[in-house]
């Protein structure tokens, strides 16, 4: 055995690997022939409950361990049927990327090296496709709950001495918002939800009403929300006139573009971001609509020097350089949370470079295509009830059936989900439409097509009218 | 061109993974006959500011490009004689891992499928390693910024509608924690650093004093940080009698650990966390001591009900299953920030299983051993002189000679750190301790050996002969 972590024999190792790669390319290319989903085996988990290994074992031995207990257990969303969520479907280009990544082992913390530079890029990428200027600064993050914080803090770091802070959403924000003002220290009661119907973007109108009723109760207004996809339906923000709003008001703008900002990449559906380069601060996912692997985001901030003076610091340990490997200041450690910090940006960098932007665009845009389509079917099946609109890429239906009071058609839907889930024919997620439970499509997936949809289709149904013959 | 991300001919991208898996694997075995450091020249520089790519090119022009421009220049981290700031290395076994994780692309946030217990597995071996109870809760992390947040914003919580909240903790505390009192809003000036000896303990009784007078002065204290390892000299607070203090106080007891919490892995060097498994919460790294590849930590809580008030939420489009895909249940998003989260969890069961706790224990061990070695050659040189205790593995020293101000010595050390680096024979970063500049050598890399610090401290000789001869 060797002093270091090496092996001894460096051909043993090259072959674990090169068998590695064979199986997960064989897996991607057999995607259509497996489930979408299967449920993991009660032995499998107690598999997954041995004590902490005091002897090593070959490295053949974890490989083994690896493909029979986890690897045919996944999530799911690499499947052209997985409409849970909203998870991205990983590229071949992103697990090449990885294991470069995993190769090189960079810390992007800081310091003089190539790392430093590929993420820069990717942010100046990230920079030209949303319109922000070159001053603007960013940084790659683990994804838009950590993009949503950064600007929750350098926002209330901005209002800096005020107490008594509101912020404003629509009231389809997504929960990490509330969750950022918690963590730092705001907390979620200052969040005012703008009442907004499902499917459409928040009302400047009634947003405006609500600050100035803050204000004259002695509260400090400093932050807005817009919301670029809302989780549920897919819905935008009227973002344009929420950055004039907040021009006027002097009140930070910060959108939340987890994964709709990236329509700006379809030139048929950019539109529905128009503004958003007027925004202090964007936060957005490269692992949604990009499919870049788990996990990376990205925060874009107007003034970098709000951004930098929020998350700064230099202490002695970390005294930057002039020359030599200490140099390349500045340093992404003054602009997040993190001092030390992966390679997150080569996945971005391989996908934008491999596939452009022209060709994500028009992946973007089929799933938008994919989803009409699919809210058109199932406005023709009176079995089907559509219960938002479908703005973008998300539809939100229900099996129904006379006779059936909403309580009991709550129950099949959430039935029905499951139902198709451990039946492997596809994965929908279920959610609340005006108080209604909903099976919910999100079509991000590259790979699914027409045939994925009809196949879903006729699950929900054949499903169902299963359970309704049981229950009747 | 397929309609999806994936390629027509999946032998041509069969063909570039293994040719990459060849480079990786060559990479790692000339580790040695590579500078441990190189610049990034301009030209580099100049081809990472391209803009946006808008069409694509095939996967071999992007992975010719990362090769031409990317992959020689690295952080250093893996070459034996890094030895700057506090880096892992890395592992074959790391690599294969994130291969895996990869091609998986799983979304750890929550729901039902292998990779969430496979990330309970972790947590659970590193319960065993630290002694925490098996009610004890955790999550990993992106490392121990992120530990050290989640830790405050708990504790903070846990001493919900207190105003004036102070907190303590060593003056060679990382500075992490101030930052993490930043984002939570309590702000750094609420951190009071116990003055403590450059590579000593922080002294209880002074602690003691400073809570008493705080407590006086109309403050409320809710939090003692203890070091386990600082990043300057290696340094341990007396974790065991910080425990009874804050028991007694009544106060939330974090451990930073970042990477001498690992120590717990060296029979030899267990004794210096005694008293570690008395903590409400301790926050350490995989990716340093451990080798796993960037990043991971991992954040343990005694009380996991205050863990998870601190973060959970159940918003409709989240709703939990019984049974199907969205089972799984308690998930990891309600005990941290990230609703998406990746795969962290792989790295480190392939860490742990293929080389065990012994075999990781012994390597820590090693490069403790190395600095005490180093340490000792310092003390017999002359031109060399140690500036800390060596209580772990991180050496700081600086070259010497007669005749020179302690304003010249700092400039002159801080010359000879550029020099060495970038003549890429060594890297050792620098620091201040006790206000003078210091070299500063820390061995955590698992291939270092006698010979590469014979090398480092005659390179440092060399250099500082020579900046001494230009300057006389």
């Amino acid at each position: 055995m060797s002093d270091s972590l090496d092996p001894t024999d460096w051909e043993s190792y090259r072959r674990t690997l090169h068998a590695a790669v064979d199986d997960v390319v064989d897996d991607l290319t057999r995607l259509r022939d497996e489930p979408a989903w299967r449920p993991v085996p009660d032995e499998v988990k107690a598999a997954l409950t041995t004590p902490l290994p005091r002897e090593g074992e070959p490295l053949e031995a974890t490989y083994a361990a690896f493909a029979e207990t986890i690897r045919p257990y996944p999530t799911g969303n690499a499947h052209p049927r997985f409409f849970g969520w909203v998870h991205g479907a990983g590229t071949p280009a992103g697990i090449l990327a990885e294991l470069l990544a995993a190769g090189m082992n960079a810390n992007v913390g800081g310091r003089e090296h190539a790392a430093v530079y590929v993420e820069r890029q990717v942010v100046g990428w990230f920079r030209e496709l949303f319109g922000f200027p070159t001053s603007a600064s960013g940084i790659l993050t683990s994804g838009t709950s950590m993009g949503n914080l950064l600007a929750v803090v350098a926002a209330r770091e901005a209002a800096r001495g005020e107490a008594r802070l509101t912020a404003y959403a629509s009231s389809a924000v997504h929960d990490s918002v509330a969750k950022a003002l918690r963590i730092a220290g705001i907390g979620s009661t200052a969040l005012r939800l703008i009442p907004t119907e499902p499917g459409r973007g928040m009302n400047p109108a009634a947003l405006r009403d609500r600050i100035a009723t803050d204000r004259a109760e002695g509260n400090h207004p400093f932050l807005v929300v817009g919301t670029a996809g809302s989780v549920d339906t897919g819905a935008f923000d009227p973002l344009d006139a929420l950055a004039t709003l907040c021009s006027e008001e002097q009140l930070w703008f910060h959108v939340d573009g987890a994964f709709g900002a990236l329509a700006a990449a379809s030139p048929e559906h950019a539109y529905l971001v128009e503004g958003i380069a007027r925004a202090d601060s964007l936060a957005f996912d490269a692992h949604k609509w990009l499919h870049a692997p788990y996990a990376v985001g990205c925060v874009l901030f107007h003034d970098a020097g709000a951004h930098r003076a929020a998350f700064a610091s230099s202490p002695a340990y970390l005294t930057r350089g002039e020359r030599g490997a200490a140099a390349g200041a500045p340093w992404f450690a003054d602009y997040g949370l993190e001092l030390s910090r992966e390679f997150r940006a080569l996945k971005v960098w391989f996908t934008l470079r491999h596939y452009g932007l022209a060709r994500l665009g028009a992946s973007i845009a089929r799933t938008c295509a994919l989803a009409s389509a699919l809210a058109e079917r199932i406005a023709r099946e009176p079995e089907l009830e559509l219960l938002a609109p479908v703005p973008l890429n998300v539809v939100c239906f229900r099996y129904r059936a006379a006779g059936l009071d909403e309580a009991a058609l709550d129950a099949m839907n959430e039935a029905i989900a499951v139902e198709v889930q451990e039946s492997g024919t596809a994965v929908p997620s279920t959610t609340r439409i005006a108080g209604r439970r909903a099976l919910r499509a999100c079509i991000v997936n590259h790979r699914t097509n027409e045939e994925d949809l009809a196949v879903l289709v006729e699950a929900v149904l054949a499903a169902g009218r299963a359970l309704l013959k049981e229950t009747t």
